[in-house]
């Protein structure tokens, strides 16, 4: 077993803040060995998967990286068919469901949830997204894919576009990056600038960054293009959306003004924030983040299981 | 391998039109292998679910086919959890589930949505209903049962009773049946009757038919009555169906005046267009589709996976 | 095989008032068995999962048990998802599933439910519950927690607090409780008492009661309080609930002024009447109730599938 999986081991997957730089890299490197891989080494363990907020993306990408290893999956893909409708407490529900898997997944709307429920088990518990808070498995895909995609992690130039201000993913990857040695673009609508809070952190880890609501004012040596959905459900006001949701549209056209090998990221799903035309851009790697979910996510399991690929 | 699954290998399952006589026969004869047949041959393998629109029947029996054969799946029962939610495309969905997953079944409610699914996927895509359009494996376990229980599919007269105008079972049903040499009734209220385009079909093709309102129209020596639930949800005007939702109730007595050896169908599910005294009759088959269901679904999975039963 | 397990083959398990003190005691041994037992022995075999009402802790529970064993299951967590939303009967719908699977679970909201499921069925059927009547696995893990903690199942002083009423779960331990000979404590509100008819039962039976509201009448050398959750959605009247909530909140000052060796059984979930400091009273054993839930439905579905354990 690699020294990340001896780290992994037993512990819980709650926050990227958890992981230190080298960490990040042994991760990655076992992460690698998952590709393409398929033997049962998970059989017999079972995945309990509670999603109190419905998501199919992660909840189908953990299915699959569970069943291709040859474990099974229980649990609800929705809070309105779970003993929560009953009053039951997230601990209660958490003490339940520990006596019937070997792991916990869990997405819930409220930030700490996962936190709370790693500390009411005993298994391995792994965040599938807290709120506006965490989701470290998005945040290591997107790390994986990154370094696929430009063989590196350090003296990258990094654009993040769109929702800078609510979007989770942004949010983490921004923070994890800052063990790296990148620069940063920063572009979005004024009302929805990154917390000052994200701005002080790449200040404290001496990370080079800038602000700009221009799209156009990225240069064309730019590496990454990372944009992400204007998310409707995350707007107290609905007026606000209603004004910058088509803000950064970006098609064909727009990304060849730009560059030509950038490589264009998203979380998915887009609405119209990439336009389809895009999907033949060379550098489009947004499908191939969602393949590399469940590869990170293997690796994922497997380590907090305590399980050897080999 | 046979000829029929070399044929249909990598292939999709969207429409009965594309299927010559040919292969409906070398599809049948390779399905009949499966009947009973419960080797893990699908081990490994994820089907991928998408249930755009609920559906228990056709849902549990892919599912049901999958396991029998030791594969998994994955997916959702309900397009209210799935990404569509927040206003994905359908190609998106399909881009994102083709890697979590080795072969796709949709259903949709909209015509069109299966051939489009195949269209943006590199894997098999099975069409499990798009609207009031195709539900190929519905047509072939009813060609299965056809077969089954009258030991041919040439020579028979076969009755189609209750709603013709908006039932996509029958449209199939009848439109596949003219590559073969049979004769029709068509027993229906005025306002559900056929639409004229099946009857020029039927025309064009040299199949031999007949219209009616009068159930007992039919004489004894008519092989199969084929008939469906009226369905409420296809009415675009729900005093339509007040109308004519009672039209042909049949019961045993009302079968005895028929036949005694009449074959008696139906997709199920029933409401009460079949009274359960019926359940007894000899040739009451309509359960044996169910079971059916099964055995061509494992057939067909295997066939668009290319896994040799042997 | 063992007795009971030839007893069980092939039966349905639809009431507690189907077994025999003989048969109770046999069972018991037997499930002790299946603790911490994980052989895929249940392999190729599919359980048909039927929740016409949702239930969180029950159909996990099942899933673990089939999935420990090597087994898979399918169906619904909610009747919305089912045909009976097209109007289908329970009769048609049991028909129908018994084509996809090898036993059949069913949870309803009515009455008698299971056992008509039974009767249309050539499977062996469970009752998850249906309505106010049975629930047997819960009785049968309840039973085997008592023994588990006490060490016998008679000569034990067992006091039921909370609502006595309309709580399925205590109408069927106590019913059960009288094939052994032990004292019974009913401790209700007024407007929550148990129905006479459990009472003539009690008598009939021999057994030891009496009924009081004050929950300190309870003696410290009680041996078990098994509490309720008073269930909002049983109560015909709303107003009726609010009266008695609260009647009975237990925390650990409580529980120390009865007595500090209680076994305190709850079946979950609770809302407030256990207090989350009772969790570590050592005679707390509502989780270790989950736990034998997985336990004793392994062993009735082997049995009722004649799988042998060894």
């Amino acid at each position: 077993m690699t020294s990340i999986a001896a780290v992994l081991e037993g512990r819980d997957l709650i926050s990227m803040r958890d992981f230190t730089r080298d960490e990040l890299l042994a991760f990655l490197d076992e992460a690698e060995r998952f590709e393409d891989f398929e033997r049962p080494i998970m059989a017999g363990k079972i995945m309990g998967s509670l999603f109190f907020e419905p998501s199919t993306r992660t909840h189908l990408s953990f299915t699959s990286a569970v069943q291709r290893l040859g474990g099974t999956t229980l649990g609800f893909a929705d809070a309105r068919v779970s003993s929560t409708a009953k009053g039951e407490s997230l601990a209660d529900t958490i003490r339940m469901v520990e006596n019937y898997c070997d792991i916990i997944l869990i997405r819930h709307h409220l930030e700490g949830a996962a936190r709370l429920a790693a500390e009411s088990s005993n298994l391995p518990v792994v965040n599938a997204g807290d709120g506006t808070n965490q989701h470290p498995t998005q945040t290591l895909l997107d790390l994986y894919t990154i370094r696929q995609k430009r063989g590196r992690l350090d003296n990258l130039k990094i654009a993040f576009v769109g929702d800078l201000k609510y979007s989770r993913t942004v949010h983490s990857l921004i923070e994890t990056l800052t063990h790296f040695d990148n620069e940063i673009f920063l572009i979005s609508p004024t009302s929805l600038r990154i917390p000052s809070e994200f701005l002080e952190d790449l200040d404290a880890r001496g990370t080079v960054y800038s602000e700009d609501e221009d799209f156009f004012s990225l240069s064309s040596d730019v590496d990454i293009i990372y944009t992400t959905r204007i998310q409707e459900e995350r707007f107290p006001d609905p007026i606000e959306y209603e004004k910058v949701k088509n803000a950064y549209r970006i098609d064909l056209e727009t990304m060849l003004r730009v560059g030509t090998e950038v490589t264009l990221m998203h979380p998915l799903p887009r609405v119209n924030e990439i336009a389809t035309d895009l999907d033949d851009y060379p550098g489009a790697a947004y499908f191939d983040q969602a393949r590399n979910g469940v590869t990170v996510r293997k690796a994922v399991l497997c380590m907090l299981l305590g399980i050897d690929r080999d």
